[in-house]
């Protein structure tokens, strides 16, 4: 039930506004914040104040502006001040990174991930992680939470992915580690690497704007984060969007979760190498040999591309037919699968999808390559700061 | 970009939470409205009293409680009085409702849809219908506007079904038609078939309290109201939730919309029919017969139900691994199918969708009956309503 806010509460939610809105655009002037939230000259001018005093922006005069009249102050979000910790938990690397308010990524550590460590055994190493991080940290600056991307599968120790699901179980033994490293305690939230990276594409990349999209995330598994009229869908226990495991063909391959035909199977790495006639244990980097020699004229290199492909059209029609998005991206190693074969997927989507589902649906690559995780993650941290600036 | 709301909005929201309180749950009394609104009492007094003074709500002493004290006063919709103009279009008939606030359907018209009538051609005759319902209407009530649920589908003239969409073509032309009969103007606003099937029993069904629902509608095809975090999936261009249009089969049956083995073929009476060695052309009629004759043992007809019911699960699966829903639903015609096959729905549940997915599914029928497309019509009326009562 739906109640009406408090005149507090309409100030925190007048400061979250205007704090998202440089955390996403950047410095913007008075002026334009003026017009863009739709609040009167003073109320921007007493909300700034608000936040600058809390130590969260700067304001100051533009740069030579040639224009006559006092030029409107611009506010900057305290990128280099305020920050947060976000990680990665992938199928082989685990990372994490120093990420700034208005999501600056301002320093980074990369490791590999051990075959058969658990993401929750996880949690020692991006501390250590933190530790080295944290030397480099300005005295001053305003540590405001933690977010991590958690792949949900993990690989045995013989190499091959299985699935897990940890996501939860990451948040409470992270947030512990932390709080002891940092001597400071902050909530840490975790989301599943498509969500994540949904989130990000969603607030920085490719699909700004779009409020219905489907991100397609391939690791070891494929994994989508989507967004349902803005909002992230998570389902009823936070299990939603596993789309790999839809089953495109019935009685097809065998899959690691115990059934058959899984679509993470028809459009995988193995079924790829298995219909180019190459050696399928060479996994990620011989899938992208095959989609190279495809590239070069490859004959069956091209056909295995083209079969593969169709899967992969395959489940995006039926995925375009139930949700009707705005956007479909093509993220981790399915980019390169789709930027081979997208013949193939748009030829399904236009035999299979209704074409009153399809119509305006755009096809996409992500935008924000490799630190999507990192910067999807921050940006899980960032929202506790902005649904409350102040409070921090 | 959120902004927070001025002095008025707050009221105007306050307001809304309690006539939607009333709206669902009937008479209640102010002090249960204190505790589950979270306002004081005088507040409660005060909106009541403006409720009331637009002739919304009423306020009584209860019936005697036995107990000691001044009673609380008890606040009631004024069913009798708000109405709104409810509208079904389904592909073999047409009805028209006039439902209270409340919820209550207070006088009711139905006729069949003639084959070869499209849904847009259907608008005089609703508009004929409430020239008959307006008669009983007393003086002094008070009508807020009108809802209309929207089959996908259209019978031919050689009775097949057939895929059209009109959904957004309806509003426009029924709003104008029930101006010139009314003499007043109100919005009218339609929705598919699911949705608003979904919205029913979400509000008033066997979805209560559930924000993530799936409710899966056969008139003709397979249409689904989809729930994701309490709000209705409607997609990029209101096209979202045709799950009936999935492809499960690939080579499977041809499909009216040009695709072969979608899902609502492999589920539907045809197939159904055939699997029993039955008359295809029976069609719903038919399809009832084969699902009695299982079910007093008839050993083809059982065959066929297990089959086809394979198949309804294998759909279930699917939409339970992307969703992660707390509740599928089973409407319409499907209603039958899954009471008779619901050991083979569940098998393939559990072979099929991942645990975490599915291990807190449940899987209903729907609670509202026939009636649940004019209750949800209603509720989309009704919104506009509850969204600010008093500029009504």
């Amino acid at each position: 039930m739906r109640i009406g806010p408090s005149q507090e509460e309409v100030r925190r939610q007048n400061l979250g506004a205007l704090l998202r809105y440089v955390h996403i655009h950047g410095p913007t002037s008075r002026a334009e914040l003026t017009s863009e939230l739709g609040l009167n000259r003073s109320t921007i001018g007493a909300l700034t104040a608000d936040l600058a005093g809390a130590g969260l922006v700067t304001e100051a005069a533009p740069r030579e502006t040639g224009r006559a009249g006092r030029p409107s102050l611009v506010v900057r979000p305290e990128s280099s001040r305020v920050y947060a910790y976000a990680f990665s938990i992938e199928v082989d690397q685990i990372r994490a990174a120093r990420v700034g308010l208005g999501g600056q990524v301002l320093d980074l550590r990369v490791d590999e991930r051990p075959h058969g460590l658990a993401a929750t055994d996880a949690v020692p190493l991006l501390a250590e992680f933190v530790k080295e991080l944290h030397h480099s940290v300005p005295d001053d600056a305003l540590y405001v939470g933690s977010g991590v991307s958690v792949c949900r599968m993990m690989r045995r120790d013989d190499g091959l992915p299985r699935l897990t699901f940890t996501t939860e179980q990451i948040a409470a033994p992270l947030s512990a580690a932390l709080a002891t490293e940092l001597g400071v305690e902050r909530p840490v939230v975790a989301g599943n690497a498509g969500d994540v990276a949904a989130l990000a594409e969603h607030a920085r990349g490719t699909a700004v704007g779009c409020d219905n999209v489907i991100y397609l995330h391939r690791d070891a598994g494929v994994d989508a984060g989507i967004i349902v009229g803005g909002r992230r869908l998570s389902g009823h226990a936070g299990q939603g969007g596993q789309v790999g495991h839809m089953v495109v063909q019935p009685n097809g391959r065998p899959c690691s979760c115990g059934s058959r035909g899984c679509w993470e199977t028809e459009i995988g790495e193995y079924a790829l190498l298995k219909a180019a006639g190459r050696d399928p244990s060479t996994r990620t980097a011989g899938m992208l040999t095959v989609v190279d020699a495809a590239s070069r004229g490859d004959a069956s290199a091209q056909a295995a591309v083209r079969q593969v492909g169709d899967w992969l059209g395959f489940g995006v029609a039926n995925l375009v037919n139930v949700f009707n998005p705005e956007m479909v991206i093509f993220g981790g190693t399915l980019r390169e699968l789709y930027l081979a074969a997208a013949a193939q997927v748009r030829s399904r989507l236009n035999s299979m999808a209704l074409p009153a589902a399809r119509e305006r649906v755009r096809l996409r690559t992500p935008q924000l390559g490799e630190d999507a995780a990192l910067i999807g993650a921050a940006e899980l941290a960032f929202e506790q700061l902005l649904a409350d600036p102040l409070s921090t």
